[in-house]
Protein backbone atom coordinates (compact mmCIF):
# COMPACT_ATOMS: atom_id res chain seq x y z
CA UNK A 1 0.00 0.00 0.00
CA UNK A 2 1.26 3.96 -0.66
CA UNK A 3 -0.46 6.73 -0.25
CA UNK A 4 -0.45 9.77 -2.18
CA UNK A 5 -1.77 12.94 -1.52
CA UNK A 6 -2.62 15.83 -3.61
CA UNK A 7 -4.14 19.32 -3.41
CA UNK A 8 -5.88 21.17 -5.80
CA UNK A 9 -6.30 25.46 -5.42
CA UNK A 10 -8.51 27.86 -7.72
CA UNK A 11 -6.13 30.34 -9.22
CA UNK A 12 -8.39 32.80 -11.49
CA UNK A 13 -11.60 32.54 -12.69
CA UNK A 14 -14.02 29.90 -12.34
CA UNK A 15 -12.14 26.59 -13.38
CA UNK A 16 -8.08 27.53 -13.50
CA UNK A 17 -6.75 24.91 -10.96
CA UNK A 18 -3.23 24.25 -9.87
CA UNK A 19 -2.65 20.68 -8.50
CA UNK A 20 0.44 19.99 -6.40
CA UNK A 21 1.67 16.53 -5.36
CA UNK A 22 3.31 16.14 -2.00
CA UNK A 23 6.82 17.32 -3.20
CA UNK A 24 5.15 20.90 -4.84
CA UNK A 25 5.29 20.17 -8.07
CA UNK A 26 2.20 21.70 -9.71
CA UNK A 27 -0.13 20.88 -12.83
CA UNK A 28 -2.46 23.57 -14.45
CA UNK A 29 -5.78 22.99 -15.62
CA UNK A 30 -9.08 24.50 -16.65
CA UNK A 31 -12.26 24.03 -18.02
CA UNK A 32 -13.69 24.69 -21.89
CA UNK A 33 -14.63 28.12 -22.35
CA UNK A 34 -18.06 26.53 -23.71
CA UNK A 35 -18.88 26.23 -19.57
CA UNK A 36 -17.09 29.21 -18.56
CA UNK A 37 -13.20 28.29 -18.30
CA UNK A 38 -10.55 30.40 -19.30
CA UNK A 39 -8.39 28.22 -21.38
CA UNK A 40 -5.44 28.51 -19.10
CA UNK A 41 -4.41 24.70 -18.68
CA UNK A 42 -5.29 20.91 -19.78
CA UNK A 43 -8.67 19.65 -19.22
CA UNK A 44 -9.05 17.15 -16.02
CA UNK A 45 -9.76 13.92 -18.95
CA UNK A 46 -6.49 15.01 -20.83
CA UNK A 47 -4.19 14.33 -17.78
CA UNK A 48 -5.15 10.59 -17.62
CA UNK A 49 -4.27 10.60 -20.87
CA UNK A 50 -0.79 11.88 -19.97
CA UNK A 51 -0.60 9.57 -17.48
CA UNK A 52 -1.24 6.64 -19.00
CA UNK A 53 1.87 7.95 -22.31
CA UNK A 54 4.38 9.10 -19.25
CA UNK A 55 3.65 5.95 -17.36
CA UNK A 56 4.65 3.49 -20.03
CA UNK A 57 7.62 5.99 -21.40
CA UNK A 58 8.76 5.07 -18.20
CA UNK A 59 8.27 1.74 -18.51
CA UNK A 60 9.54 1.52 -22.30
CA UNK A 61 12.86 3.29 -21.04
CA UNK A 62 13.46 0.55 -17.82
CA UNK A 63 12.81 -2.06 -20.15
CA UNK A 64 15.07 -1.24 -23.50
CA UNK A 65 17.52 -0.11 -20.87
CA UNK A 66 17.60 -4.06 -19.03
CA UNK A 67 17.67 -5.70 -22.67
CA UNK A 68 20.60 -3.33 -23.28
CA UNK A 69 18.84 -1.26 -26.53
CA UNK A 70 20.57 2.13 -26.98
CA UNK A 71 17.62 4.57 -26.88
CA UNK A 72 18.55 7.87 -27.35
CA UNK A 73 15.07 9.83 -27.14
CA UNK A 74 11.36 8.92 -27.51
CA UNK A 75 8.47 10.33 -28.20
CA UNK A 76 4.50 9.23 -27.90
CA UNK A 77 1.59 10.19 -29.57
CA UNK A 78 -2.13 9.56 -28.53
CA UNK A 79 -5.27 9.58 -29.57
CA UNK A 80 -8.02 8.45 -27.13
CA UNK A 81 -11.35 8.74 -28.29
CA UNK A 82 -14.21 9.29 -25.50
CA UNK A 83 -17.89 7.98 -26.06
CA UNK A 84 -20.79 10.38 -23.69
CA UNK A 85 -22.71 7.76 -21.23
CA UNK A 86 -25.88 9.93 -20.26
CA UNK A 87 -23.84 12.22 -17.85
CA UNK A 88 -20.38 11.21 -18.10
CA UNK A 89 -17.99 10.26 -20.89
CA UNK A 90 -15.69 6.60 -21.10
CA UNK A 91 -12.90 6.07 -22.96
CA UNK A 92 -13.63 3.62 -25.64
CA UNK A 93 -10.56 3.28 -27.63
CA UNK A 94 -7.03 4.38 -27.50
CA UNK A 95 -3.76 4.62 -29.87
CA UNK A 96 -0.45 5.09 -28.55
CA UNK A 97 2.07 5.77 -31.28
CA UNK A 98 5.86 5.20 -29.87
CA UNK A 99 8.64 6.96 -31.86
CA UNK A 100 12.53 5.77 -30.04
CA UNK A 101 15.51 7.06 -31.62
CA UNK A 102 18.74 4.65 -31.24
CA UNK A 103 19.93 1.26 -32.08
CA UNK A 104 16.82 -0.50 -31.02
CA UNK A 105 15.95 -4.02 -32.35
CA UNK A 106 12.18 -4.21 -33.91
CA UNK A 107 11.51 -7.40 -31.56
CA UNK A 108 12.92 -5.53 -28.46
CA UNK A 109 10.92 -2.36 -28.84
CA UNK A 110 7.46 -4.90 -29.62
CA UNK A 111 8.43 -6.45 -26.50
CA UNK A 112 9.10 -3.78 -24.26
CA UNK A 113 5.83 -1.82 -25.68
CA UNK A 114 3.68 -5.03 -25.12
CA UNK A 115 4.83 -5.49 -21.77
CA UNK A 116 4.10 -2.05 -20.60
CA UNK A 117 0.21 -2.00 -21.83
CA UNK A 118 0.10 -5.45 -20.91
CA UNK A 119 1.51 -5.99 -17.53
CA UNK A 120 3.39 -2.68 -16.17
CA UNK A 121 1.85 0.38 -16.72
CA UNK A 122 -0.10 1.25 -13.69
CA UNK A 123 -2.85 3.51 -15.81
CA UNK A 124 -2.91 1.55 -18.68
CA UNK A 125 -4.41 -1.50 -16.67
CA UNK A 126 -6.99 1.29 -15.11
CA UNK A 127 -8.01 2.73 -18.53
CA UNK A 128 -8.20 -1.02 -20.34
CA UNK A 129 -11.47 -1.40 -17.76
CA UNK A 130 -13.21 0.57 -20.63
CA UNK A 131 -10.92 1.09 -23.15
CA UNK A 132 -9.02 -0.82 -25.91
CA UNK A 133 -5.37 0.02 -26.22
CA UNK A 134 -3.53 -0.24 -29.42
CA UNK A 135 0.00 0.59 -30.55
CA UNK A 136 2.67 0.82 -33.12
CA UNK A 137 6.25 2.27 -33.15
CA UNK A 138 8.88 4.14 -35.55
CA UNK A 139 12.31 3.31 -34.67
CA UNK A 140 14.44 6.47 -35.80
CA UNK A 141 17.63 4.57 -36.32
CA UNK A 142 20.09 7.91 -35.73
CA UNK A 143 23.41 5.27 -36.25
CA UNK A 144 23.07 6.53 -39.73
CA UNK A 145 23.87 10.22 -38.74
CA UNK A 146 26.78 9.12 -36.68
CA UNK B 1 -17.41 10.74 -29.52
CA UNK B 2 -15.07 12.90 -28.95
CA UNK B 3 -11.11 12.96 -29.72
CA UNK B 4 -8.30 13.87 -27.46
CA UNK B 5 -4.47 14.31 -28.77
CA UNK B 6 -1.63 14.29 -26.25
CA UNK B 7 2.11 14.32 -27.63
CA UNK B 8 5.12 13.57 -25.43
CA UNK B 9 8.09 14.33 -25.41
CA UNK B 10 11.09 13.49 -23.34
CA UNK B 11 12.98 17.22 -22.09
CA UNK B 12 16.32 15.91 -20.27
CA UNK B 13 17.47 12.81 -18.35
CA UNK B 14 15.67 9.35 -18.85
CA UNK B 15 12.23 10.54 -17.67
CA UNK B 16 11.51 13.75 -17.38
CA UNK B 17 8.68 14.29 -20.15
CA UNK B 18 6.56 17.67 -21.42
CA UNK B 19 2.70 16.19 -22.16
CA UNK B 20 1.06 18.73 -24.37
CA UNK B 21 -2.60 18.57 -25.61
CA UNK B 22 -4.01 19.61 -28.65
CA UNK B 23 -4.07 23.16 -27.64
CA UNK B 24 -0.51 23.46 -26.98
CA UNK B 25 -1.05 23.19 -23.08
CA UNK B 26 1.93 21.04 -20.99
CA UNK B 27 2.24 18.97 -18.09
CA UNK B 28 5.45 18.50 -16.62
CA UNK B 29 6.16 14.55 -15.03
CA UNK B 30 9.60 12.86 -13.84
CA UNK B 31 10.29 9.39 -12.27
CA UNK B 32 11.27 8.83 -8.65
CA UNK B 33 15.23 9.04 -8.31
CA UNK B 34 15.10 5.71 -6.86
CA UNK B 35 14.62 4.22 -10.41
CA UNK B 36 16.63 6.66 -12.09
CA UNK B 37 14.19 10.15 -12.13
CA UNK B 38 15.44 13.10 -11.51
CA UNK B 39 12.08 14.39 -9.69
CA UNK B 40 11.53 17.80 -12.05
CA UNK B 41 7.59 17.18 -12.34
CA UNK B 42 4.76 15.14 -10.73
CA UNK B 43 4.47 11.06 -11.18
CA UNK B 44 2.35 9.60 -14.31
CA UNK B 45 0.24 8.12 -11.63
CA UNK B 46 -0.59 11.64 -9.92
CA UNK B 47 -1.91 13.14 -13.16
CA UNK B 48 -4.70 10.49 -12.59
CA UNK B 49 -5.86 11.95 -9.21
CA UNK B 50 -5.40 15.29 -9.89
CA UNK B 51 -7.85 14.64 -12.90
CA UNK B 52 -10.53 13.25 -10.43
CA UNK B 53 -10.01 16.52 -8.40
CA UNK B 54 -10.41 19.29 -11.12
CA UNK B 55 -12.73 17.25 -12.99
CA UNK B 56 -14.53 17.05 -9.84
CA UNK B 57 -14.21 20.85 -8.62
CA UNK B 58 -15.66 21.81 -12.27
CA UNK B 59 -18.67 19.62 -11.56
CA UNK B 60 -19.06 20.85 -7.98
CA UNK B 61 -18.66 24.61 -8.86
CA UNK B 62 -21.03 24.25 -12.39
CA UNK B 63 -23.71 22.43 -10.16
CA UNK B 64 -23.59 25.26 -6.81
CA UNK B 65 -23.95 27.66 -9.72
CA UNK B 66 -27.44 26.23 -11.18
CA UNK B 67 -28.35 26.03 -7.39
CA UNK B 68 -27.54 29.70 -6.83
CA UNK B 69 -25.39 29.24 -3.92
CA UNK B 70 -22.82 32.10 -3.45
CA UNK B 71 -19.23 30.08 -3.78
CA UNK B 72 -16.26 32.42 -3.25
CA UNK B 73 -13.74 29.90 -3.36
CA UNK B 74 -12.46 25.78 -3.71
CA UNK B 75 -9.88 23.52 -2.57
CA UNK B 76 -9.48 20.02 -2.62
CA UNK B 77 -7.06 17.58 -0.30
CA UNK B 78 -7.20 14.34 -1.84
CA UNK B 79 -5.59 10.83 -0.22
CA UNK B 80 -5.13 7.99 -2.31
CA UNK B 81 -3.95 4.47 -1.88
CA UNK B 82 -2.85 2.17 -4.35
CA UNK B 83 -2.57 -1.11 -3.81
CA UNK B 84 0.52 -3.36 -5.63
CA UNK B 85 -0.96 -5.75 -8.06
CA UNK B 86 2.02 -8.20 -9.37
CA UNK B 87 3.54 -6.00 -11.61
CA UNK B 88 1.41 -2.97 -11.42
CA UNK B 89 -0.99 -0.93 -8.56
CA UNK B 90 -4.43 -0.10 -8.08
CA UNK B 91 -6.02 2.26 -6.51
CA UNK B 92 -8.03 1.07 -3.65
CA UNK B 93 -9.14 4.28 -1.49
CA UNK B 94 -9.68 7.49 -2.62
CA UNK B 95 -10.60 10.01 0.34
CA UNK B 96 -11.91 13.85 -1.24
CA UNK B 97 -12.19 16.68 1.53
CA UNK B 98 -13.90 19.64 -0.14
CA UNK B 99 -13.30 23.00 0.86
CA UNK B 100 -15.85 25.37 -0.17
CA UNK B 101 -15.78 28.81 0.63
CA UNK B 102 -19.11 31.40 0.18
CA UNK B 103 -22.42 31.39 1.38
CA UNK B 104 -23.71 27.73 0.98
CA UNK B 105 -26.12 25.75 2.44
CA UNK B 106 -24.84 22.37 3.75
CA UNK B 107 -27.47 20.39 1.97
CA UNK B 108 -26.65 21.97 -1.54
CA UNK B 109 -22.81 21.29 -1.44
CA UNK B 110 -23.28 17.36 -0.29
CA UNK B 111 -25.81 16.84 -3.06
CA UNK B 112 -23.21 18.77 -5.61
CA UNK B 113 -20.34 16.71 -4.68
CA UNK B 114 -22.74 13.30 -4.66
CA UNK B 115 -23.95 13.98 -8.18
CA UNK B 116 -20.16 14.63 -9.10
CA UNK B 117 -18.87 11.52 -7.48
CA UNK B 118 -21.84 9.28 -8.65
CA UNK B 119 -22.86 10.78 -12.18
CA UNK B 120 -20.99 13.87 -13.54
CA UNK B 121 -17.21 12.93 -13.50
CA UNK B 122 -15.65 11.00 -15.89
CA UNK B 123 -12.80 10.53 -14.13
CA UNK B 124 -14.33 9.48 -10.90
CA UNK B 125 -16.65 6.76 -12.94
CA UNK B 126 -13.41 5.27 -14.17
CA UNK B 127 -11.54 5.12 -10.82
CA UNK B 128 -14.68 3.59 -9.14
CA UNK B 129 -13.69 0.34 -11.34
CA UNK B 130 -11.39 -0.34 -8.69
CA UNK B 131 -11.20 2.20 -5.68
CA UNK B 132 -13.50 3.16 -2.87
CA UNK B 133 -14.46 6.91 -3.14
CA UNK B 134 -15.57 8.54 -0.07
CA UNK B 135 -15.76 12.89 0.23
CA UNK B 136 -16.46 15.37 3.31
CA UNK B 137 -16.77 18.91 2.87
CA UNK B 138 -15.90 22.39 5.29
CA UNK B 139 -17.96 25.33 4.41
CA UNK B 140 -15.92 28.40 5.60
CA UNK B 141 -18.96 30.73 5.53
CA UNK B 142 -17.02 33.95 4.27
CA UNK B 143 -20.19 36.11 4.78
CA UNK B 144 -18.94 37.06 8.28
CA UNK B 145 -15.97 38.89 7.57
CA UNK B 146 -18.22 40.83 4.76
Amino acid sequence: MSVMTINIERNSGLFHLISRNGLGHEVVTDADPGIGGTNKGARPTELVIMGLGTCSAIDVVLILQKQRQSLNDIKIEIKAVKEKIETYSEFREIHMHFHLWGQIKANKAKQAIDLSIDKYCTVAQLLKKTASITTEFTIHDTSKNG
